[in-house]
C-alpha cells in the first residue's frame, strides 16, 4: 500500500464525505472487501459504527433510524451476499420512503472478471430496492457519496453505493479529496407543491359534506398534521383514516382518534364505499393481496384524489387546508385507556389494552405482527403521547431491527418493540446489538407459537381442517421456542408474563432499570 | 373457489408433478400467497414439508440435501422478500452446482400491476443465482415444474419457478393435469464428454513427469475418483489437490492424502508454480479476493488444462485416465489420527485433531469457518471414512443449514457441523428445525467470539493496532454470546467443552443419545 503518498485513501474520502453530508451512524457487518472502510472509521470521528450479527439487522436498523432521525444512516455490507441478507428490510424501507445510504463493498475492480466465489450481480440486487451507483475511480468517491446522499434525502429512497476494494485502498494524488457540496435538502419543499391541490380538495369537501375520507400517510401523521386533520374533519364531516401500515405515526397525548384503514379488503372497501378518498402522503389504497372476486383497488379511481405524495410535506398541506377552510375548532381528545384487571390472562386484546395504558410519555413503539398489534392500535388513541412505527412492506423480521435503529436515533426516549414471535425469529440477532449498545428497549414477544395469520388465510381458502403438513408449516411449537433463553443468550435479560399484572410489573421493572429487556408474553 | 370442478388445483398439479419428477422433500417458509400449495401438500403423499424459521435455513438445507442425495429438494418461499432472505445460501448452492427447485409464490397475476406492499421484482432476484421461469397459466404448471426440474438436474443449477397465487388456486378444466415427462437425467453422461481429453492429459502426464497438478472438484472427489487419482499420482508423479472449498468430498477410510489448494493466493501460487494444472471437475483456480500486486489467476492460463467441467462426471474420467495409463498400484493409506491429550485446552489445532480422531464411520461433516476448519482438514486424511461439505460461495451462514439438509437426505448417517461462531449466528434458527425433525447432528461451535478472518485481513492491510471501531466491528464479545442458552432456546440440548477430554466425552454422549446436540467449544 502506497503509504508514502500524502493523499487520503478512497475509504477515508468516503467516510469524510458521508460525515460532511450529515451521516452520523453506520450499521455494519463488513467483510474482507470493506476492511479499508473499517480502517477509515477508526481514524475518523463523528461516524459511529454499530455492528449487526446479520445484515437484515443492519438494514432494518437503518430504516428505524431514518424514520426517527429524519436523516439517513449509512449501512456497510459485504458484497452481493451481504446485500442479499439485508434486502428484505430494504424492501420495507423502500415502502416506508426511508432515506438510507446503503454502502456495499465489491471485489477489487480488476478481479471482478475472474468470477471468484463471492462474485455476484450486486447492482441487479440493489436495483430492486432503490437507486444504485458503482464507484468507477478513486477520485470520484467523494462526489459519489454526495450524490448517493442527495438521492436518499431528496427522493427518500434506498440509495446504494457499490465500492470496489481497490478504490477504497487507493490514495488520492491530491490531498483531501472530499466532496465539494454540503448537505442536501431533507424533503421536497412546500413551495414546490401544486398550489391548486388545496383549493380543489377544499371545493370537494364543501361540495360533498360527510362523503370524503382523508387517508393520511406518514408525512401527514405528525402531531401538527393530525391536529389539522382533526379540525378539518370536525368542520366538514370528513372521515379520517391513516394508512394501514404507516412508516411513522404520532399517537395519543390528546390527538384526535384516527383509525387505520382495515387490513382485509372487504372491510376496507366497506369503509371507503360511496366516498371520495383524498390521499395526503398516502399511496392509493390497494388490497394487500389479490383475492378472487375482490377488486385490487379499494376505491374506484375516479373517486381518488391526491393532496400530496408520500415524499411531499403532508403536514404543511393539511395546515394550509385547515386554514383555507377556517377550521379552528377545539378537538375532542379520546378517553385515556385503563389497565385491564391484573388477573386477566394475556391474549391479543389484553396485551393491546395493557400496553396502551402502560406506554410511557414520548415512547416509540415498533409494532410487528397482528395478534397484539391490531388491538394495541385500537386501544391506544387515548394513551400518553407516543410514536408508532409499523411494518410498511410486509417483509417480516423488521420490528426488532427498527426498534434498535429508533433507539440509536432517539437515545432519550423509551423504545418498546411489540413483536409477534414468528416474525421476531427472523432477526432475533437484533437483541444482541441492543445489549451491546445499551439501548433502552423493552421487547414484548407475543408468544403464541403459531403463524396465526397463515391459519386465518388457510381458513379463507376453505381449508378449515388443518392436515399434518399444513399444521406443521404454520406451527412454531414442537419444540416451543424459549424466548428467555434466546434473549439471555444474546445478552438481554428476560422475564415471562402470563397475566396483565405480571406484564405491568415486568414492564415497569424493565423501564426503570434501563437498557434492553425482553418479556415473553405467554398467550 | 370452484369446488364444483372435477379438475385439480394448480397447486395440486405442482405438487404432483414435483413428486413424479422424484422430489421428496420441500424446505419451506410459506406465506399467504403460497397457501394453496400448503393445502396441496396436505392432500399429497410422498412430499415431506420441512419448516425453516427463516428462508436462508430452507435454501441452505436444500443445498445440503442436494449434495448428499444427488437429487433436488424443492423450496417454498414467500414472494420477493422470502426469496431475498434465502439468496445468500442460493449463491452458495450455485457455486456448489447443487440442483435446487426453488418455488416462489407471487401475487395473484391480475393484482401485480397495483404494486401492493409486498410486490417486488422476483425474477431479477432469482436470475442472480440461476435460471427463472414464471408460470403464465394454470394449465402449464405441470410442464413448468417438469422443465424446472430438468434445468436443475441437467445443468445442476438453482432453478426458480415463480407461481402466482391465482394459478395455484385455479382448477384445471381437465382432470389430472400433471406433467407428461418422467424424471430427467441426473448428470451429463460420460459418453457426452470430449473423448480426446483423456488422451491429451495422458500425453501431458507422460511428457512432464512430476510437473502436473490434478485439481479435483466435487465430481472427482468420490471414493472411486480419489483412488483413481491416487493411482495416477503414484504412476506419474503428479501432485493432487482438491479445490479449496469442494461442495462435497469423501475423506479418510484409506483414501490417499489429498490436500486442499491453499486459501491465501501467495501460498496457492507457490503450490502451482512451474506446473501444469489439470482441472477435473474444478473451476480454474482464481484468488478468493484481489490483492494489490498479486494476480487473480493462480496459474498462467496457458498451463491450465481441463479434463472435465464441474457438471460432468469427473470420477469416470479419472478412472478412464488411470486405465489409459495402466496405473494399477496399491495406495498408501495415511496414518490414523490420534486424540490429543485429554487435558489439552481447545484451540483450532486441538479441535481439528480431536475431531479427526472422533469422527464416526460414515459421518457427514459440514465445515464452516477457518479457525477449526483448516486444522480439521489437515488432520483428517487418515480418519474413518466420512464425507465433508464446505462453504462453496463464501456467503456465511451455510454450515448449519447444510448440516440440516444433509441429515434429512441421509438419516442413517451421523452428521457433524463444525461451525465458527460468527457465521453460525447468521442462521442459528437451523437448530430449531434440527430439533423438530430429530436430526442426528452434533453441532460443534468454535466460540472464540471474534471475526478472526477479518482481523487477519486487517493485518494484511497494515492495520496492526485495532482502534475502537475496527475492534468493535470484528468482535462478538461485549456481550459474549451464550450458545448454550441459544441452543436450548431452540430446543437443542447443549454442553460446553474447554479441553480435549471434555470435548471427547460430550461428543460421545451426543452421538450415543441421537438427535441434535450442540457443544460450545470455548477457544
Amino acid at each position: 500500500m502506497p503509504r508514502e503518498s500524502e493523499g487520503s485513501t478512497g475509504a477515508e474520502s468516503l467516510v469524510s464525505a458521508a460525515t460532511e453530508a450529515g451521516i452520523q451512524v453506520c450499521f455494519a457487518n463488513p467483510g474482507t472487501t470493506e476492511m479499508p472502510i473499517v480502517s477509515a472509521l477508526d481514524s475518523a470521528s463523528g461516524l459511529r459504527a454499530v455492528l449487526g450479527l446479520q445484515e437484515n439487522v443492519c438494514t432494518g436498523a437503518a430504516d428505524g433510524y431514518a424514520r426517527m432521525a429524519d436523516r439517513p444512516a449509512m449501512t456497510l455490507l459485504h458484497l452481493g451476499p451481504g446485500l442479499a441478507n439485508g434486502l428484505a428490510n430494504l424492501h420495507n424501507a423502500r415502502r416506508a420512503h426511508s432515506p438510507i445510504v446503503n454502502v456495499i463493498g465489491d471485489h477489487t475492480s480488476w478481479h471482478l472478471p475472474f468470477d471468484a466465489p463471492l462474485t455476484s450481480d450486486i447492482e441487479a440486487l440493489a436495483r430492486t430496492v432503490g437507486t444504485v451507483r458503482t464507484v468507477k475511480s478513486r477520485e470520484t468517491i467523494g462526489d459519489d457519496v454526495h450524490d448517493a446522499v442527495r438521492d436518499a434525502l431528496c427522493d427518500r429512497v434506498v440509495s446504494s453505493l457499490v465500492v470496489p476494494a481497490d478504490f477504497q485502498q487507493e490514495r488520492s494524488a491530491t490531498s483531501g479529496g472530499t466532496a465539494s457540496g454540503g448537505g442536501a435538502d431533507r424533503r421536497a419543499r412546500t413551495d414546490d407543491l401544486d398550489p391548486g391541490a388545496v383549493e380543489r380538495v377544499a371545493t370537494l369537501l364543501a361540495a360533498e359534506p360527510g362523503a370524503v375520507v382523508l387517508l393520511l400517510g406518514a408525512s401527514a401523521l405528525t402531531r401538527v398534521g393530525q391536529r389539522a386533520a382533526g379540525r378539518i374533519a370536525a368542520a366538514t364531516g370528513a372521515t379520517l383514516y391513516s394508512e394501514t401500515f404507516p412508516a411513522r405515526t404520532e399517537r395519543g397525548g390528546g390527538l384526535p382518534q384516527i383509525d387505520r384503514l382495515p387490513y382485509f379488503p372487504e372491510a376496507a372497501i366497506q369503509a371507503l364505499a360511496g366516498r371520495h378518498v383524498v390521499l395526503v402522503g398516502a399511496e392509493r389504497p390497494v388490497a394487500y393481496f389479490g383475492y378472487e372476486g375482490i377488486p385490487s383497488l379499494l376505491a374506484p379511481p375516479e373517486r381518488v384524489h391526491r393532496l400530496s405524495a408520500p415524499h411531499e410535506d403532508g403536514e404543511a398541506l393539511l395546515v394550509a387546508l385547515a386554514e383555507r377552510l377556517g377550521a379552528q375548532g377545539a378537538l375532542v381528545a379520546p378517553a385515556a385507556p385503563k389497565l385491564p384487571g391484573r388477573d386477566v390472562a394475556l391474549d391479543g386484546a389484553a396485551v393491546g389494552a395493557a400496553l396502551a395504558a402502560l406506554v410511557p410519555e414520548q415512547a416509540i413503539v415498533s409494532v410487528e405482527g397482528g395478534t397484539c398489534g391490531y388491538p394495541f392500535f385500537a386501544a391506544s388513541h387515548g394513551a400518553r403521547a407516543h410514536t408508532s412505527l409499523t411494518n410498511t412492506g410486509g417483509a417480516i423480521g423488521q420490528g426488532l431491527p427498527v426498534a434498535l435503529g429508533a433507539a440509536i436515533a432517539a437515545p432519550d426516549r423509551q423504545v418498546v418493540a411489540l413483536q409477534s414471535d414468528g416474525s421476531g425469529l427472523y432477526t432475533a440477532q437484533a437483541l444482541w446489538t441492543m445489549a451491546r449498545e445499551r439501548c433502552d428497549v423493552v421487547v414484548l414477544i407475543a408468544a403464541n407459537h403459531v403463524y396465526n395469520v397463515l391459519r386465518t388465510e388457510l381458513s379463507r381458502h376453505d381449508h378449515q381442517d388443518l392436515g399434518h403438513q399444513a399444521g406443521t408449516l404454520t406451527s412454531l411449537a414442537d419444540p416451543s421456542i424459549d424466548w428467555l433463553r434466546l434473549s439471555t443468550g444474546f445478552g438481554v435479560p428476560a422475564e415471562r408474563a402470563r397475566t396483565v399484572g405480571e406484564l405491568a410489573d415486568s414492564f415497569s421493572r424493565a423501564v426503570d432499570a434501563g437498557g434492553p429487556h425482553l418479556i415473553e408474553m405467554a398467550l
